[in-house]
């Protein structure tokens, strides 16, 4: 499995990635699922990855290519952040058929793969979009300002009491992190080294971009204030009435 | 969707469960999702139910029934509790196979049902089971001292940090309303009441049974202590080097 997510906040985007991949528990290796795109000066898009992994790998590395030919249907010639995800979606069927029709008889997921791209044109706001295995896409929402590929659900508690579009980039940042985190310890498939990102509003550059390891100084002071800070609350949460203190 | 789960501490177990039903979002009701069982004084059993509500009421009706008939292959004669959680296997196989064999053309799963089954069994040790829709069983251990039944992930993080065997029963029992409520906030199939259920060690009887709506003040006062003070510790995590004060 995996775990990305990307964040919009008012003042930008994070992205946030998991770098476990496995095919079976003895197939366990180590990816970057976290790409970035400048293609053109007024444009910057970050892509983050999940599932099978020869179809990401197929994805990012046509996108690469047809950014290498003569200028056609890519991410140069996209007017909106919208088609950028249209443009995501096809490759990413026209990669997963290929690979069907090549006589492999599994069923269409085995193939299927999610991706989140966001960033911006300028022109345009900031934006992030979830490309889903089936080629369409939805955005992020002021009610939601976060989207999440792989394994999502141990993450999302601390995204729904923490986020909002007016959170600062880096409580966003850290809370991301607090994300993939939590579900690190509940599920071992996800697993470090953990990229983060950082893309301003309106800078059409990628911003800071940091990679922890599981032991990393900062990581390891963040993991551990975390988990002393809600075993205290834990401690401190009101008694049963019936409980004697 | 549900969420029902089982703590088995040195002390005792605990049971804590959802009480929202859905089959589509026109379709949400109330229900119980959990039972109790004392047919002879030697023993006692809980159980949990999640998955289709036809099979989980079903079951439960089954099991009231063999306990109303003469004795036979019911409750008051397993020697065992894996003997139970291979009794309430069987009885949800059967009412499944019923079912499906009654003319819907659903595929297997459609009528799939979890349970949690725990107590004690006098002379044998407290325990709980988990009983999958195939029937078959697992117990929890030492190390992973919980059983969890339908929506799962989300209040799996705070299990795995605070609950181990020499957690108090109470704080168990908190941890489990902070799961549950962790759950409710990020997935709307998990709702209110919220039953808890506390089973001492070798009293062979149930215990305290509390129930807590949405607006119970200790229930409130737990959801916005647990929300602050989580809320508090993540505003003084660690800042990032490259950050101001």
């Amino acid at each position: 499995m995996t775990y990305c997510l990307a964040i919009r906040l008012d003042a930008g985007l994070i992205f946030a990635s998991d770098s476990r991949t496995n095919a079976g528990v003895d197939q366990v290796s180590s990816y970057s699922k976290m790409y970035s795109f400048q293609p053109t000066p007024d444009r910057l898009f970050v892509i983050l990855t999940a599932g099978n992994l020869g179809t990401t790998q197929g994805v990012i590395n046509a996108i690469q290519r047809d950014l290498d030919s003569p200028a056609g249907d890519d991410l140069r010639n996209v007017n909106y952040l919208f088609e950028a995800a249209e443009y995501v979606g096809s490759v990413s069927q026209a990669v997963q058929s290929r690979h069907r029709e090549e006589g492999q008889e599994a069923d269409s997921l085995t193939f299927g793969a999610s991706f989140i791209i966001g960033g911006q044109i300028a022109g345009h706001p900031h934006d992030a979009y979830m490309v889903y295995p089936e080629g369409n896409y939805v955005a992020a929402s002021p009610t939601k300002p976060y989207l999440q590929i792989g394994e999502t659900k141990y993450g999302k508690p601390i995204l729904d009491r923490v986020i909002t579009p007016q959170t600062s980039p880096e409580s966003a940042a850290r809370c991301a992190l607090v994300s993939i985190d939590s579900t690190m310890r509940s599920n071992l498939s996800v697993g470090p080294p953990i990229e983060l990102a950082f893309y301003e509003a309106d800078s059409l550059r990628l911003g800071r971009h940091v990679v922890f390891d599981a032991d990393t100084p900062y990581f390891e002071s963040l993991k551990r204030a975390w988990g002393e800070g809600l075993q205290q609350v834990f401690d401190t949460l009101p008694r049963f009435d019936w409980e004697q203190d």
